[in-house]
């Protein structure tokens, strides 16, 4: 939901807990004359690490934008061995989407970035087929179709990597993409390839979720949103819910109830992830409200 | 989910309860040859009323199927006192939207028919002013848009009902359509108009719903869809949701989780309506599964 | 909920899918002066199987109570190949509980019990060890201790299988019993022990699943309601639900949310039981509305 | 669920938001050698208040514990205009508990409070008729009887209070007790007193929820714990939730399961109480996670 807001810097960091960190990051900020208008942090209990996030005003903050990444490097960052990413709200993230056949997730998407639900380019569509190409038009966003067989997979992702280079693309929406992509496709992209699984993960991992679920007789199926990491389905997970189901429901109504699910919980990673309120650590998610 | 079915009748009815009707009804169709494919009754054991929904295959029914409706009528439903409707599922109902401003209910209900998702036909869209004309132009769908002021709103109404008669309009959707429709309106198409009012009825029935939700600081905020009826928010409900909110969520917030909601409460009840699996009685819905 | 009701007999039943069934049997009842009560029926249309449900109202009913099942198999069910049980509504069944150290779903169960919100008798508890005596004294129920070690388990299941024999013991409820029964055990009671696994199965089978939960990052955690088979958590699924949890929630979290859910889930489960709504099929349940 | 922790400080605050005051608070944490195990703050952007809560390892913290409100109060309440309150972890917070005929609540309650799920002390139940003195028994509870009749209110209330100001009681839980209270009795307990109502408020406030409910045909029935304030079922919101319902179920099926909601609905808002997660602004709770 876009609201004016003033220019404001968003800091996500996590290091080795220790007492004065949060104290030391809210002083950096006061005494720079930077107003914090949302802090959040957790304590790993276990690992004994401390994740923050914090965003200020920075109409007023005396250390210019260009500079305060370097500032906090090498202030606090390299003190408490920190692990941070400095984000700006007045930067837009562009985002890649990559569809296959179905168009359930691709329309909500599209009917939100139509509405300026979010704040987000999308310059492209990739496809490994053209069935999609009519609803890319109608919404007036370029499609490429890179056909994908196994001879060829390398090649064409080393293609759409060169594309999404060009277009300097942040992250990618895997929006029911039916191709499972490459450990070096990850790489160029790492924790920001965003794929919609459509069970509720880690049950049913691999193809046909729905055929297993109905199967083993579950009376409530999920989706799982997760970022994409070189282990089919095995990702940090960002979002999940679940429907109720009964005996009464036959494959077929598994998968068209399943869709409303799938597409509502890809949206929601995907405003998280635009939003910044998401760190990554051990394969895990850390979610700030 | 459409899948390869057979020419099928579907026969809704409710009727004081008696010994004997279930067994009268189920005895008329197999004697005839047809054969049962989904069955359903509830007995509301307060009013002593039976309720039903059957669906039976015709292609070896003996009954001709322009006859079926004045043989059951003069069998069974004088003898029993019941209201009865019958459909036959290769009948595709015709739909009527309403909007006005926003977007993501129309959306997702064009994604809907777009991919064949629902056995329905949309000749057109209707709303007070041209907002959304280009959404309808997208999807290639007639928009007609009729600006309503106190003054020439029975006008207005007389001419979108003569445009919907003549387009033979089954029934009427309002995807968030920011007009109080008629009395008079309504009554050309009774129980056929679904709404979708973005609360949890009856809490916070009227204008502004989210910002009196907001204002009582509830932790759960909620959608319903219902049949129009001359009282405002308060004709026969058909599905009602509800998501999570917090103490962080301001009403902009609140209106934006909202519309989730909304869509899919709406999309579900649109859903139901066109599967003949809803009956209405005493301001309520039976829904069959 | 008990409301004064009449003497009424409950049908289950499934056989192969036939045109002429469903009459047949509602023909049965109502020229036999039965009332149906409550009649659902479902088809599974990949087997074409007829799963069924029936209820009506004994009292006018001109065969007599005792003979009902005789007339039932000898007319019908062998016909058409049925598959089918018989219940009166006015015996109660007769549960066993097992237990082990964790109390929640013990007073959950016995809560209700005292209440008489369910219409069943249980006259003992029986537990690995002690710990719980103490409750099961408390609300006035046998309590038996049965120490198990891999040396003595099968001696000590042939003395719980005819303790429950002595006293007509209907159905075993697991609640949270940490001893994994035998085949042999289950065979006595096939489809009538409900365990309780604290996971939304098939995700996290066996041991620790919230330590696996919370290992793998997921946003939401289940509980599993299933009747026990031999393999191990893989039993048809009666019910099940989920809950949120976030980043912030320990193992030590989960366990705790994770009871309210158990509780619950294992408490529907054992209601439906009890009401005899469910059929298990193809290690599958059919669960009656 | 209680793990072995050191002693800490609790801080709830609210104030007008103004630059640099999470920097002020836990600087003055840190300098005197607090550490923060929590610290989460929300910032109100309509009515510009920051609120506030925070916990700190008191092991080495050099501001005495009987000092820390003083000193707070001095150094920064003053300064900010703060409302706010200081908890210890290792005091145990005293609770009566009214009932009246129902025991659903009572029970699950009182099973938590036997497994020590909450860190809390339960001196005495109190109800307005006998039916539950049997319950309270079971569990070694006091169970004082005070009949309320128009005419004897105001004097039962003061011998109530009395009787609680001895018991040193902090917080009042009316677990389904079927009396209003009056004014000057919540006057004593200015949001301790903490209630169940059997409906999602605002809609069905008042007597007979379900029954309206039931009338009105929704789809979705729901549970609200609120504090109580003189204004029947309006007070602040603390806990709510939901379950789906349909056409089949009764007004009895809807107080049937209800039970479950309530129970849990309420136990959730006591938890949070206990925990000191919970302060109150215009009528509206913030609930810290």
């Amino acid at each position: 939901m876009s609201t004016i807001k003033p220019q404001t810097a968003i800091l996500l960091l996590y290091c080795p807990d220790k007492a004065g960190i949060v104290s030391a990051v809210t002083g950096f900020i006061s005494v720079n004359k930077g107003n914090i208008l949302y802090l959040d942090q957790h304590v790993d209990s276990v690992d004994k690490i401390l994740f923050m996030r914090i965003e200020w005003d920075l109409t007023e903050f005396i250390i210019p934008k260009e500079k305060i990444n370097e500032y906090f490097q090498t202030l606090y960052a390299q003190k408490y061995g920190m692990y941070f990413r400095l984000y700006f709200n007045d930067c837009k993230p562009r985002m890649a989407l990559f569809v296959s056949g179905m168009s359930h997730c691709l329309f909500d998407i599209l009917a939100r970035y139509t509405a300026n639900e979010w704040f987000v380019e999308i310059p492209l569509i990739i496809s490994n087929h053209s069935s999609l190409q009519e609803v890319a038009k109608r919404f007036g966003i370029a499609f490429h179709v890179f056909p994908i067989t196994p001879e060829n997979k390398i090649e064409q992702e080393t293609r759409q990597l060169a594309l999404m280079h060009e277009l300097r693309i942040n992250f990618i929406v895997l929006a029911r993409y039916m191709q499972i992509v490459s450990e070096n496709f990850i790489s160029h992209y790492p924790h920001r390839i965003i794929n919609i699984h459509h069970s509720f993960l880690p049950a049913f991992v691999g193809a046909k979720p729905y055929h297993a679920a109905y199967e083993r007789g579950v009376k409530l199926i999920g989706a799982t949103s997760h970022y994409v990491t070189s282990d089919l389905d095995a990702g940090p997970i960002i979002e999940q819910d679940i429907t109720r189901i009964s005996h009464k429901d036959s494959v077929n109504d598994l998968i068209h109830k399943g869709q409303d699910l799938e597409k509502i919980v890809l949206s929601r990673a995907i405003e998280k992830h635009i939003e910044r309120k998401i760190l990554t650590y051990k394969n895990k998610t850390i979610i700030f409200g």
